[in-house]
């Protein structure tokens, strides 16, 4: 059995999922790689030295750039705040590890360009933490797509919705800098739902959108209100590369919502329809049979969509959030074993967040914006 | 106890919710006025007269001018398709009539606006049957917005879908013609929607929109091929007069949906959902109490939300949708008895369907369409 | 067209659910008869005759009797407290009239039985108000049973709640008398459950129950508190006659619960699930197909499911808690037409209201009560 | 840090389970301990090779005693089948060693009753994997009862479903055979379903009970047909010591459901509903504010629950059935760590587990059995 040497950037909310896949992804799945959790950075000295007391890292450090240069590394992590995620990718990939790096890719358009023409230089693969992606029962939905179960797609809808912004009052933050967040809830949110509109109907072709920020200031430590830069809520009409066309929107202070990541296709013989708010669940409904027994399907995931039965021989018995990083790393460990593209590599990546760039860059005008022409 | 005289033209689908509306409106409601249903009209004579003998209509016709003639009709219902409101609203209200119009008030946004102008100088009270707005708990969801329940309001989406054109094989019908119907399911069904938000949030001020035919043609009963020549499906990216934005989507081809209308309203305190598929329930979120214990309500429809008490007075039993009818027939005979304006009367059904010719005008020319300017 | 001279007595909840059925039945149904309201009796002669003015009854009494005796009635209505039931229907199936009576049939069992004797002998048809087995979908369900579409039944699974008397400071009121109201729970709901399970899976034979009071006295007007005399919970594992199995419960203390009057059945090929509360759905699971796709459907109500298409063409638009009493009604006087047994008539009744009797007496003596044995 | 020394015996289902939470605990939780692993036992030799290879167990055997006699090991987790529990726990504590054994404890009441004697006297710790308790909203439920949120308990209702056994034509296993499994559905699933309600609302002090074996023999490798020695369904009437009363029902034939373990808890002031199958989710009625907004509020799972945000600071984002392993082993350690009784441990299983076997008492003599008095 071959090791395979984990180096993580970031012990956060995103650092500890990554540690979680790390720890359990063999005990699950039958990889080629077995993990070896070699180093651990963090900014500040003791998260990281605390992160790899307990996760069973070897090495711990505060400067990431040990991380990127320690022979024993073969894959980075990076779970870092998005403005250093360009600085830290081009780094390693120019030091042949592997790249395995939360989404979105950087800051800005520009950056992620650069992200992937490197990627697709280097010698190592890349992939980007799109975990909704890994959703057995999206994967399904694919599948159904595909063999034609709900016919000629037609139409599509999706929401991704929180509500971490809902509440005026809730203090200013880093996230609605521009220069330290970029977009608001575009770059947070709505590349999810993206990515997952791309798996099940290809590339959107062209988007005609409109963006609001619903509280222009939020309260700032010392008593004065400091501007909010980005936006709250993201809409957009839609045109897929196929002519299939729909519409998509996104927000950040939907109260109630947690994460209401939710799409429907509709097809000319059905419709399928997911909330990731209940992600152990798909609906399915097929024009077939007899009207009077028509209906949506509520089917509820188990080993019968794989890979939920390496997890649990039960179904209904439930996924959560985080085996969903578990799977995507395995997948990562499958393509570098195999030295084949992960999905959604760099490349893809970019392929999603050039539609949020567009989105932005539409309501700004107000005119429909190409894909293929943002800039 | 004051009669009041009904004459009926058309006995399909709204005839017939029209008729269980007048025989039933005044053992469910305290209104001034009992009807006698005095003459009902069917361009079959047959059904006219299998119409007044099942339902106690004094006397049937075949001639639609008979009704409006008729000195002993207050109140004429139009139920018939379409094309034919226009002439029949104009001519009832020059003869003192009160009219009870079915949705949409017409084929074109131009005889829409006549109706309006006629009915603004008739001495007759007009309604049209936007039957959704009687919802209780759609009212109940109306005062919780006007109480702050959800705080200041910020987005706005909606949807309103069926599958009645789902099915690619479906033959031609005049529904798909121009001529016959005007336009498609914006005509159908986002009009309901737009009535929804236009009750929730005031006027909308402009769209930016995009409509598309799923089906190019449908097969004829010679075994050609004819052309559908109105939109399957309709989206809007709206902002209301008040600076409110949203998106509205309407499709005809939605497998599986039935009834589908559905919308949801962000506030900043708070978010109400509601599917008319699911009348009787109403969700509401209220950022109010421990985060621990905060979730969203399901609202079962009962006596506390009038008028559910007067149809029955246990809750959760449950409304239908031809209760619906009977409600905006009581609050048609209160205006009528009160000489208030009724709601929607004709100016309020243009203001809706001003909306939907804008998306139309929108979908053509890729333009945001102010609603004021559309023509 | 024949007319059937009509005589209500009670114009409380139930007698205008009757009021709005006879008014209505004629424009949704192809009945043989049109019903002519005749007479309507409240022992307010003021409700009476407001009740008749409302609704057109031609004439009102405060004496029931007269009703009774009025030669032009042809069907009595019987809508009281339970108490009169059966001196009433006694004297109105003596008279030679049919009997549309409220359940439970009567206080007591006696009393159930001797009216059931006395239906057997009369010219006149009965029918008792069961109405939820008139709900489309229920009926539906019945057929998917009958046709195997779920399997050889196994196992059955119902409860009816609501939560009328779950305030623990709601007034005393004769609901809690046992010379007044007869049994708590078990005659006012657990009843509906039973006539249910009985159409699904054929008759009871037996039960092991347990009953019990939450509330041992409840407020009275003068300040003291009085005795709460009759169950506020019933449950019972149940035997039926076919050696299926299962389990009932029913509850008026369960706060949330309006009209959740909810079953399940096994069958060894899928399951059915309904909830009065949501009465225009089915669930259905089949096993069948891939075990990919499997998952409990949603049927909606529609137009496949009569006689739904008699209210509404249009599938999803939803019935409600009165339409089923418009059934109802409808099968009444197609049964009188055609001069059979309408169905549920007082002998089905005693049937289903024999086993409340028996749950109450299993209760008493902690041991198996045989239905065919209970007295 | 302390490290703990780790021993598994079985790596089937609940062997990965174990192992995963070994693996997780610490990268989740500040446990006093990291987990050790020092042996797997599998008697397949090979699969114990490959487990230990995969999941970084340091050894592997065929023999399970040489764990229990392991100097290194602290803790036995026992995942075998059933049979095998109390022979493995007995000497387990013998050799001075914390238990986590699986559910049930035994095939027998009488080797469970000498387990719990065995862990009274024992210096080791125990834990049985009763691991719905873990749920973070299950908790919060008990959390809300205790508080008084929902009132007075009155009433408890509770299902435990799944459809392994649905299928009549599924081969006959040793699961079928008393003395392979001991118990049926009772030991596989009620014994859960006992352990929520006793959490909820304290001891059951007796039962009435049914139980059924819905397909009397299954076919077998060789052609023939072999018997079903155990029950299929079992359904209870029980009596808390509280004085609250409730009933229990369990089938492992209920197609379509996946872990349907779920149940209502009825109080004078409101209700509480939950169901595994949507495992980050509750349901809370209650009677406060104006009748008009009252509804059941459905609570999505997130940090406000504890420990969800030690796995996820974001709520909504779901935990899944693994994850409740974790947290019961955090348990377990904090308890060995603190000295203190796990919970459940052995004494507190044993008390879930008279119930079941009251219950298949029951049902053999038709009489109420109190658990006191079980054999």
């Amino acid at each position: 059995m071959r090791t395979i040497g984990v180096g993580l950037i970031g012990t956060g909310f995103m650092g500890k999922c990554h540690t979680l896949a790390y720890r359990s992804v063999r005990a699950v799945f039958d990889t080629a790689f077995t993990p070896r959790l070699v180093r651990v950075c963090d900014r500040r000295a003791d998260a990281a030295e605390s992160h790899a007391a307990r996760s069973g890292f070897e090495r711990a450090t505060d400067d990431w750039r040990t991380v990127v240069e320690d022979a024993e590394v073969d894959i980075v992590s990076i779970t870092t705040p998005n403005k250093f995620h360009c600085e830290m990718a081009l780094a390693s990939l120019e030091a042949g590890k592997h790249v395995y790096c939360e989404k979105p890719l950087a800051l800005t358009l520009d950056e992620a360009e650069r992200m992937a023409a490197a990627a697709a230089k280097a010698v190592g693969k890349t992939i980007v933490g799109y975990g909704y992606l890994c959703n057995p029962l999206y994967q399904h939905a694919r599948a159904l797509v595909g063999s034609g179960a709900v016919g000629r797609p037609l139409f599509f809808r999706g929401v991704c919705d929180e509500d971490y912004q809902a509440d005026p009052e809730l203090p200013w933050t880093w996230r609605s800098a521009k220069a330290e967040a970029g977009l608001g809830v575009l770059g947070d949110m709505m590349c999810h739902l993206v990515s997952m509109a791309d798996g099940l109907l290809g590339p959107i072709e062209s988007v005609l959108a409109d963006c609001r920020t619903h509280y222009a200031t939020r309260p700032a430590t010392g008593g004065e209100r400091l501007a909010v830069e980005n936006e709250d809520v993201a809409s957009a009409l839609v045109t897929f590369e196929s002519g299939v066309t729909g519409m998509i929107s996104s927000s950040r202070a939907a109260w109630g919502r947690k994460n209401h990541l939710a799409w429907e296709l509709h097809g000319d013989a059905g419709m399928l329809v997911q909330d990731q708010e209940r992600m152990n669940e798909l609906q399915l409904f097929r024009n077939e049979g007899p009207t009077r027994d028509q209906g949506f399907k509520t089917i509820l995931a188990g080993p019968a969509h794989e890979p939920y039965g390496k997890f649990c021989p039960a179904p209904g018995h439930g996924l959560g959030f985080n085996d969903l990083k578990t799977i995507e790393l395995a997948n990562f460990l499958n393509a570098i074993a195999d030295d084949a593209p992960a999905y959604p590599d760099f490349t893809a990546a970019l392929r999603f967040e050039r539609v949020i760039h567009a989105i932005a860059r539409s309501a700004e005008s107000g005119a429909r914006v190409r894909i293929a022409n943002v800039l």
